[in-house]
C-alpha cells in the first residue's frame, strides 16, 4: 500500500491474512512492515497468518502508515523459519529498505554479492541482497527518485530473467512493485465507496474512513475485493508509487538469464 | 538474557516494562529482540512500555528464545520516534546484530562510519554503526568467538571514553554486555527457587518452569528481583555470554576520548 496520508491497512490485511493457510496455501509464515519516515516497524511470524495471534493483534490495532509491505509465504527454497520469513530488510544510505517476493529464481545464488549477505536460505533474500549490492556499487548516496526508478527497473528485469519475480520493494520514499507474472492494483480516491473482501465476509465504507483528498493505492498478487475494479499489471512492468499514486510505470522485460551475473559488481 | 535452552522471558520483561513510564522514567519507547538462530524477531514501539498494547501482547505470549535483548528508552539525543527506538539492528556476515545502549557519548557523531549509516538521530545508533564498520574493516568474516570478544571489548572501551556506555550487543552467537557505569547480573541454575519482581507484585517459582540442566543469565542496569542475589559488574568490564553462562569477563577501561577517531578505519 502507498498512501498520501497515514492510512489504516487493517481491511486489506484481513483479506491477505486469510490467504495464509485458510483461503490460500501461503501458510509458511507472514510478515508486515509499516514505514514511519525512513524506518519501518516490522512484524514477522513463521506461523500461518490465518491462525496467528500476532496477525490477530495487527488486525485489532490500527498502525497507520503511508507505506506498508505485507507478505504471506508458501515455502519452496528455504525451510520454514524466522530467517526465511518475508519481508526482508536492510539499511542502505541511512534508510531501511524492505523487500518481499513471490516466485523462484533459478541460479540466483550464483549472483555475486557485495556488502549485503543473506541470513536465511531463500532465493528471495539473495535477490534482495544482490539488488542492494548493485545499488551501492552504482550510487554513492540515495539518487533522485526517477534515476532510482530506472535502476530498480533494470535490476528487476535481470532477476525476472531467472524465473518468476513478483516483487515489492520500499525505501521509505517510494514503493516499487515489479510484475513478473501477476499483479493487480487499485487506486482509491474521492468519491469513496464501499468494498467487500473476497476472502472474508467484511465490508468497509471508505467514505467514512477517509478525507476528501486521500489517495491510496493497493498492489496485490490477486485482487483483495470483489466489488471494485482492479487493474492487472502487464508482466515485465515496474511500478513506482509515491504518495498513493502510481508515478511511473516502466516497461522492463525480463532479460536473458545469466546476463545479470556478468554485469554484477 | 542468555540461556542454554529456549527460555520464556516474560517474567523479567514484566519488570522491565514497568520501568518504561511507571516505576521508572524510561517512557520514550521500548523494543525487544528474540534471537532465533542468526535472525531475530523484533518488536519496537515508540510509546511507553508500561502502557503499550504491544508490550501487553508480548507479556501474554511466550516467545521462547536463547538470547533476548530488551530496552526501555529515556530520550536525550534524538526525538521520540520509531527510528530512534532501541534495539537497533543490522546485518553483518549473514547474521543479524542487535544493539541497545543507555548513556550519552560526547562527540560520537564525529567517529567516521563505513558501510553502516544511522537511520535516526541518536548517539547510540551512530556508536553501533561505528562498531560494525570497524568490525567489517578488521575481519573478512565472522571471527572465532574469543577473537571477537577481545575486539568488542576494545571498541567498547573506545566508546566508553566518550561518556556513559552501558551496552548490550548480540550477534546470534554471543550476548555482549559492557558496563560503563552500572550493570547487574544473575545466573540461575538448579536448584531453582522463587523470585519476586521489584517493579510489580509478581512471583515465579523457577523450579516449576525449568529443567535440571537449564542455565539462564539475565543482565540489567539494575536488579529486577528483590529476593535473589544479583552481582554488580565492575565499570570498564565487557561480559561475553554464551549458552547462559558468562564465558568471558574482559577488563576494558574507557580510553581517552578522541583516541577512537584516530584509529577508525
Amino acid at each position: 500500500m502507498s498512501a498520501n496520508v497515514p492510512t489504516d491497512i487493517r481491511f486489506s490485511f484481513a483479506g491477505l491474512a486469510r490467504r495464509g493457510g485458510d483461503t490460500g496455501p501461503h501458510r509458511d509464515g507472514w510478515g508486515i512492515a509499516f514505514y514511519e519516515g525512513k524506518a519501518a516497524r516490522m512484524f514477522h511470524d513463521p506461523q500461518a497468518s490465518a491462525s496467528s495471534d500476532l496477525a490477530r493483534f495487527i488486525g485489532d490495532h490500527p498502525i497507520k502508515s503511508r507505506k506498508v509491505i505485507a507478505h504471506v509465504r508458501q515455502a519452496n527454497r528455504g525451510r520454514i523459519a524466522l530467517e526465511n520469513t518475508h519481508p526482508f530488510s536492510r539499511e542502505l544510505w541511512g534508510r531501511v529498505w524492505v523487500f518481499a517476493h513471490n516466485g523462484q529464481l533459478k541460479g540466483v545464488k550464483n549472483l555475486p554479492l557485495g556488502a549485503f549477505s543473506p541470513v536465511g536460505g531463500t532465493d528471495s533474500e539473495h535477490a534482495f541482497c544482490w539488488m542492494l549490492s548493485r545499488l551501492q556499487a552504482t550510487f554513492d548516496a540515495m539518487p533522485p527518485a526517477k534515476k532510482l526508478d530506472r535502476e530498480i527497473a533494470n535490476l528487476s528485469a535481470e532477476l525476472a530473467g531467472l524465473g518468476v519475480f513478483n516483487m515489492l520493494l520500499g525505501d521509505g520514499r517510494t514503493l516499487y512493485a515489479y510484475c513478473g507474472k501477476r499483479l493487480s492494483t487499485i487506486t482509491r480516491r474521492a468519491p469513496f465507496g464501499e468494498a467487500t473482501l473476497i476472502d472474508e465476509a467484511r465490508t468497509v465504507n471508505f467514505a467514512e474512513e477517509t478525507g476528501p483528498n486521500d489517495c491510496v493505492t493497493v498492489v496485490a498478487t490477486q485482487p483483495l475485493t470483489a466489488n471494485e475494479h482492479w487493474t492487472s499489471v502487464n508482466p515485465g512492468t515496474l511500478l513506482a508509487l509515491r504518495d498513493g499514486e502510481i508515478c511511473a510505470s516502466i516497461h522492463a522485460r525480463p532479460q536473458i538469464a545469466g546476463k545479470a551475473s556478468t554485469k554484477a559488481a
